[in-house]
C-alpha cells in the first residue's frame, strides 16, 4: 500500500517545519509503510531506454556520446521532478541535492551511473540512479524530510573503468583523461562534453566525512539472485580482481613432419593449463571465480604446431589470501604441465588489479533489516564484479543492494530484470536511507 | 671415391657414341661408384643462399619477389654447366634438358623448387634442385649418357600451394591465378615476372607417359630421421591432409558475476577438446599426427566468459580411412564435451583438403636398393608435407628421397642438413636414375 495520496495533504503542510524523527514520533509506523511508486519507476527505465535505443531491444548509450548527453538532460528533469537541487561536479559526475533538518550533517548518497557498454542493456546503472530519485521523490511527496541532507549522485563513464567515482575520492590520473572512450572522445574531451572541467578535478573531491553513507542499488548481473528465488542481494564487498597475462613457450614446428612424440605444443600445455585453473578454482568452497578469456596462439596456422600461447588469466574473490593461494596452486599445476609438455609457463600481472573492498557492516545489517522488514528473501553475497561503491566506500561507509537479473545476463540487450524486483530494491534503500538517517550521530 | 677424374678422359670419346647400358656393360661396375661432388654440392648450397639471406643466416626467397627471380638465373647457369638445355615453361617453371641416347624415350624427372616461405632456410628445396643439378653434371662429367633424356625441374611458388606442379598437372585454376602471394603480386603477375604466360597454362602441361619417372630429393622437415640415426628416407606416400574449422558456442558472460558451476565457456569446452585430439590422434599405432594451430576466443577479454570458440583441425595420414575414424573418434568425443560443458560443437570441412598420395612401389624399391648398395641406413616413411611430388604422382610413377632435418626443424633460419646428408640423397638420386634408366621399358 502506498501512503503518497494519503500523507499528500498533510506533507504539504508539515514539509518545512517538521524533521520527521526528531520531532514526529507518531509517523514511525506510518513511515514503515511508505513504498516507492513502481509504475512510474518502470515507466522512467522505459523512457531512459530510448536514449541509445538499439534495434536488438538494447541500448547503445556509451559516456559521453550524443545519446549520453541527451539522457543525462532527462535525468535532470526527474531529479527537479523530485525537489533535488541539481548541479554538474568538475569530473561532469551529475549531483541532486535535497537539504535536510539539519544543515551541519554530512549527506547520505545513493546513485549509480546512466552510461551503458556498447550494446548494452536497459538495467545496468540505470535501474540505480533511477530508483534513487524515486526515493527522493516518495519522500518529499510524503513529506517526509530528513535529518541529513539526501545525494543522488550519477556517475560518468563507469563503463570505462568508474571515472567518476576515482574523481569523487581524487585517484583520476592525468593519463586517464587521454584515455579514448568507446565515445571516440578522449575522457578528457567528454568531461568537457559533460560540463566539467578536466583541468580542475580537484574541485570534484570529497574527503573522509563529507558523505555520512553511500548505497548503490545494481542489478546483480549473475544469475544467484535469480536462479534461487531470491529478492534481494545485501553486498558483503566488491571483489579484488587481479589479472596475469600467462606466456606458454614451446616450439612452432611443422605440423605434418612432427611426430605427436617430438612436439612442444604450446596450444597444448594452454588447454591444460586452462583445465587446471578451471579445477584449482572450483576444488574449494567458496564464491571465488577463475576465467581465462582471451587466448592467442603463434603463429596460428592450422598446419603450424603454436609455439607460443599468450592469454590472460583472472581471479577474483573477496578475500585477497584467498586470491593468492589459488594462484599458488594455479602455479604449481603450472610446473608439472610445462615438465610434461616441454614448455615454459611464465606469468606477468598486470596494473588492473583490484584490491576486495569490503562493504561497512552497519550498513550492510540496516539494508539487511529493511529487507527483512519488507518481507523480501535476501542473502549476503559478493559482488563479482566492479561498482563505483568500491570508490566510494574509501571515504564513506558505503554498501549495495542487488537485485536480480534474469539468467544472469548483462551487458547485453537481453538484460532483464521484473519492475518488481527493482521496486524491492527501491523499497530497501528507501528504508535503508531512512534508517541510516535516524541512527547516524552525524 | 669419386670417378669423375678417373673417366674424365675415356668420357670425351665415348659421350657421343655409348649409350651406356645398352652397349656398354663393361661400365657398370665402374658406375656403380659414381659419385656427386659433395664440396661443389655444399658451395651451391651456400651461394643460392645468398639470394634472399637474412640477418639471422636464413633465407627470405619467397616466390615472384626480386631475389627469386634472380637466383633463377644462378640456378640457369649452373644447369647450362651441366649441360642441360634450359627453358621455361608457360608456368614459369624452370626446365633443364639432357637428351638421351634414345629419342622416343620419355625424360626421367628429378627436381624441387627454389622458392622459400618468408624467414625460411637454406634447405628446403634448395637441396633437391641443387642436388638435381649435380646428378646430371656428374653424369655429363664422368660421360655417362642415359637411354632415357634426363629433365630437371624447378617447380615455381611451391610454398604458395604446390603453384608450378599444378599448373603441370592441368589443375591450376582460374581462381588461384588472382591469389596474392607473399611477394604481394598475384600468381597470375607472378608468372609473367619469371617469363612465363599466365594466359597460355595449357601449353605447361603434361600428360600420362610424357615423363617416364620423377624423384624429388627434399629435407625431411620433421625429426625421424636425425633422432634415430637414418640416413634416407624413402617415402612411402604424401599424407592425406583434412583441415575443419571447429566452432564451440557457449555463452558469453560477465567474468566477475557469473558463478562457476553456471558456466558455459567455449574456451574451457575448447581446452577439452584439444587434449581430446591429441589423445585420439596418439591413442592408436602409426605415423598419424593431428593439430590445433589457431584458436580464436570471442569476445576475447580477460573479464568476459568466452562465448565462441574457433579453432582449426588439422589431421594427416596415409590412410584416407584411418583420417576418418580418427575425426570420427574426436567428434564423438566433442559430443560429451558438450554435453559437460553446456556447449555446441560443430566441425565444418574446409575445401584445402589433401588426398593420401601413395608413391609408385617400382621406384620406391630402386631408391631403397640404391640406398643399400651405397651402404646408407634406410627406412620407408611417409611425408607429412605435401610436396610437388605428389601431383607429378597423378602423371608418372613418382617417388621422393628424404634426407635428415636436424632437429626435425624447417621453415625457420635454424632449418639444417649437413652437407654429407645432402650429398647421401644426391647418390641415391644418381644411382635410382640410373638404375631406373636400365629397367624402364620406355
Amino acid at each position: 500500500m502506498r501512503l503518497n495520496k494519503r500523507l499528500f495533504c498533510a506533507g504539504i503542510f508539515m514539509i518545512v517545519s517538521f524533521s520527521l524523527y526528531s520531532s514526529a514520533f507518531s509517523f514511525i509506523d506510518q513511515i514503515k509503510t511508505l513504498r516507492v511508486d513502481s509504475e512510474r519507476l518502470a515507466q522512467r527505465i522505459e523512457t531512459l531506454a530510448e536514449y541509445g535505443k538499439t534495434s536488438e531491444g538494447g541500448v547503445n548509450r556509451v559516456a559521453f556520446s550524443e545519446e549520453d548527453i541527451r539522457s543525462r538532460s532527462y535525468i535532470i528533469s526527474l531529479m527537479k521532478e523530485a525537489g533535488l537541487k541539481t548541479c554538474t561536479d568538475e569530473a561532469g559526475n551529475i549531483i541532486g541535492l535535497l537539504e535536510g533538518s539539519e544543515p551541519s550533517l554530512p549527506p547520505i548518497a545513493f546513485g549509480s551511473h546512466t552510461d551503458t557498454v556498447p550494446d548494452g542493456g536497459k538495467f545496468d546503472g540505470a535501474a540505480g540512479v533511477l530508483s534513487a530519485i524515486e526515493c527522493v521523490q516518495v519522500l518529499r511527496e510524503n513529506g517526509v524530510k530528513t535529518r541529513h541532507p539526501l545525494e543522488v549522485i550519477v556517475f560518468i563513464d563507469e563503463e570505462g573503468g568508474l571515472i567518476g567515482s576515482k574523481a569523487i575520492i581524487g585517484t583520476l590520473s592525468p593519463e586517464a583523461l587521454e584515455v579514448i572512450s568507446h565515445s571516440g572522445k578522449t575522457v578528457r574531451e567528454g568531461i568537457l562534453a559533460l560540463g566539467g572541467n578536466p583541468n580542475a578535478l580537484d574541485g570534484a573531491v570529497r574527503k573522509k566525512g563529507d558523505i555520512a553513507a553511500f548505497i548503490e542499488i545494481h542489478i546483480e548481473q549473475g544469475s544467484v539472485l535469480s536462479s534461487n528465488g531470491i529478492d534481494i542481494g545485501v553486498v558483503e564487498g566488491i571483489v579484488g580482481i587481479n589479472w596475469w597475462d600467462v606466456a606458454i613457450e614451446g616450439f612452432a614446428n611443422h605440423a605434418g613432419t612432427t611426430p605427436m612424440d617430438k612436439r612442444q605444443d604450446a596450444l597444448l600445455a594452454a588447454a591444460h593449463l586452462i583445465i587446471a585453473v578451471n579445477e584449482v578454482v572450483t576444488g574449494v568452497p567458496g564464491s571465488q571465480v577463475g576465467t581465462v578469456g582471451r587466448i592467442r596462439a603463434e603463429p596460428g596456422a592450422p598446419n603450424v604446431i603454436p609455439g607460443k600461447v599468450v592469454m590472460s588469466l583472472e581471479l577474483r574473490d573477496l578475500s585477497a589470501g584467498k586470491i593468492d593461494s589459488l594462484f599458488h596452486e594455479i602455479t604449481k599445476k603450472a610446473a608439472i604441465i610445462g615438465e610434461q609438455t616441454g614448455t615454459k609457463i611464465s606469468f606477468s600481472t598486470i596494473e588492473a588489479t583490484a584490491y576486495p573492498t569490503p562493504t561497512d557492516l552497519s550498513v550492510r545489517k540496516i539494508i539487511a533489516e529493511s529487507a527483512e522488514e519488507l518481507g523480501l528473501r535476501y542473502i549476503f553475497m559478493p559482488s563479482g564484479a566492479g561498482h563505483d561503491a568500491q570508490n566510494i566506500a574509501k571515504i564513506a561507509p558505503t554498501c549495495m543492494i542487488f537485485v536480480p537479473s534474469i539468467g544472469g545476463i548483462s551487458h547485453s540487450p537481453q538484460e532483464f530484470t521484473p519492475v518488481k524486483d527493482v521496486a524491492n530494491g527501491a523499497n530497501v534503500l528507501l528504508h535503508t536511507i531512512l534508517k541510516i538517517d535516524q541512527r547516524l550521530a552525524k
